[in-house]
């Protein structure tokens, strides 16, 4: 692991990473994170599996629209072409799971993109479920997997 | 508390909430969250509670800028002229907190604005200790308190 | 009706009206279109009026949060506070009839952003049955009816 | 022809679709579209075949800026590099023709750029006659022609 | 005047203004710019007054279009509904002058965003004059007169 | 050096260049300008060399972030996925020197990222001094040296 701040120089400036002479090589990164709530709010989600209603493809298309306007939000973030960016639900008993991977073929890697999405997917079910659950939070928003790069394969331990 | 999901119609279309028959009142909301990481990050971020470089500024601006774009990221999230947004840090031994308030006069609340905030400077702390950090885990975003409109104040339970 | 365009100046510039010295009131526009496709698309969006799937959940989203960004889009709109902004859909037999209702409080109308609702919400119908069928067409993108403000009420002639 | 929905997966779920292991190529993609309106609006938008003022030219950039933001309103799109967009105008009786060309070197094609052109060109002649013909309607928005990728020519059957 | 930086706390922290105990009042904002260039590019603008083509147009959709979105490139700006921006070009013998003007009834002023439409519609004459003159320099970006809120009336001086 | 515009085709339309045909290859360029202002305010912002609190970071951040949208903001510029923007600053004794420096591997150059990230930075510093200082002038926002690409390297002459 490195002992340095990678975007703050030696002056304590902030600094995007210049990747300019990094070669493009296929990337891959799955973040996930949990909306704390009530069993109750669940329900209203959905049930057997099913979403019930337009809530969770709400959070979705935000997660979705958020991962591709990630270098728009985090400020150091390199703009990165999205060959692809899933989200998907888990209903739980009082919980949902949100989990988004994220693909690119680019000089860096995609875990901000798959972060961010999680991270907008879990504040659109804040935001449609807080008249409901207004003590609702989003927990353990983290990178579970990336692959790729020159770092290659790194899994979450346990 | 509600029993139905304010975003969602009897259909189960997502909708946004019609805040047209309200009156503009003073509003006010804090959230906070929690990025988990190592007392070794949190030694290159700051000490004595004294920041060393643009770490905590870039997080900081980043939280700013999201929060005024919130009604861009959240789906059914209505604009909403932001007359005040505030971030701050807290670091500890192996954490740093985040907290956010927002400020408007407006027909509707701003605790989207303030979790927007206080997620996207987690979000840009990710980002710049990831390479030292790759483990690290937002926790915890989720409303403190919120005040005015027509359901006053909203405290959350210990 | 007027004999000049609005939104030029006597030597041809572009511009935007000043609105300056108007009062906020409440407004109200509707707005339609239509995208004609097969009846096989339809079938894949729908049936007996229940979605299928997220691809009107999709579009939906889109239109709203395109409604709330009009004013980046057309460069002579100004910046609009929505109170609401809704999108519907309608599956006929061969094509899906889009129709958008926008409401705000202030010193300009909102038809403009009805009609993006509509054009983005075909645009992303377009997007996702374009596979299915290249050929299909968003046709009537138009505003029904426009209530507030000084001109007071338009309905669309038959 | 597909039969199913590119952007619906098997539990309904949006997708985007993914485009990892496809290389990239080069694409082009024209899109056309009508703004049905009358003839005193055409009179005061140009006359043989001359732009009068900065009417068609607003119109022109707003098309020619919002194709390269495609990716940021059209939900499932990928971020796509333009390296070229190209609107143009053409006035006939009572009625303005809209065309957009737009090319890339990529992994997807550029039809929705090329659509998206269009339709906000489309609006913001709208928003520019709306005082002089508020029952001005934006027809036939559709794609022309794509060429490039995979599925390599596609053309209009008349 | 003032002595400290507004916008940077006592601990050096950045920081927005709290505006929410501000009344509404009607603001006025001036600023201009110079871009300065060869005789030969001002020849291909434009001349007697008249431009040639649709680069100014370009310039001033450019200007008018970023001052909308100030307070998304400026980090601790408020956003301010526009009620109008204007962006005006004087042609010179080697430069052209820029003046915007920026109108708001809200609780701050609005000279950020007549900078930002002067430096916004500069930088695409830049860009549009580039290739025949790379040395082209935008200069004396100010403010040129400000009216309204609690300041009341400030005049450049000469 | 050219004798038309790049950017008006030959009746006078707006046009983006068609960057189709062109290779991809290393781009780099330098801008700068100067934000004119007090000793006073230059005493604010630092000293030693050593920035006093968040405003320059602020500046900083602002400009990288506003690089990376520049297509979004220059009507007629190609989106160009950068490698490297970095925004240094030099504090002189009565104003603040901004260089700017863009990195890509692309089909087109990257000085109006440069000069994107010098004017927003500047903008910055305006919107934080304007309290103390609303007299000061963004200056000399300039290309000082680009490389790369066709014409390669190109420096300001003295």
């Amino acid at each position: 692991m490195a002992k340095q701040l990678s975007h703050v120089d030696a002056t304590g400036a902030a600094r995007m990473v210049d990747v300019s002479a990094k070669e493009p090589s296929a990337r891959r990164a799955v973040a996930s994170g949990v909306l704390r709530t009530t069993s109750a709010v669940v329900d209203l989600l959905g049930s057997d599996g099913l979403a019930k209603g337009d809530a969770l493809a709400t959070a979705r298309i935000a997660g979705i629209m958020a991962a591709k306007r990630t270098s728009e939000l985090v400020p150091l973030c390199h703009p990165v072409p999205l060959s692809n960016i899933a989200v998907d639900f888990e209903l739980g008993v009082a919980e949902v799971r949100i989990t988004a991977t994220a693909r690119t073929t680019d000089r860096t890697g995609v875990e901000m993109e798959a972060l961010t999405a999680v991270s907008i997917a879990g504040l659109t079910l804040h935001d449609m479920v807080k008249a409901v659950d207004p003590a609702a939070s989003l927990d353990q928003v983290r990178v579970e997997r990336k692959e790729g790069g020159k770092t290659g394969l790194w899994v979450r331990p346990d």
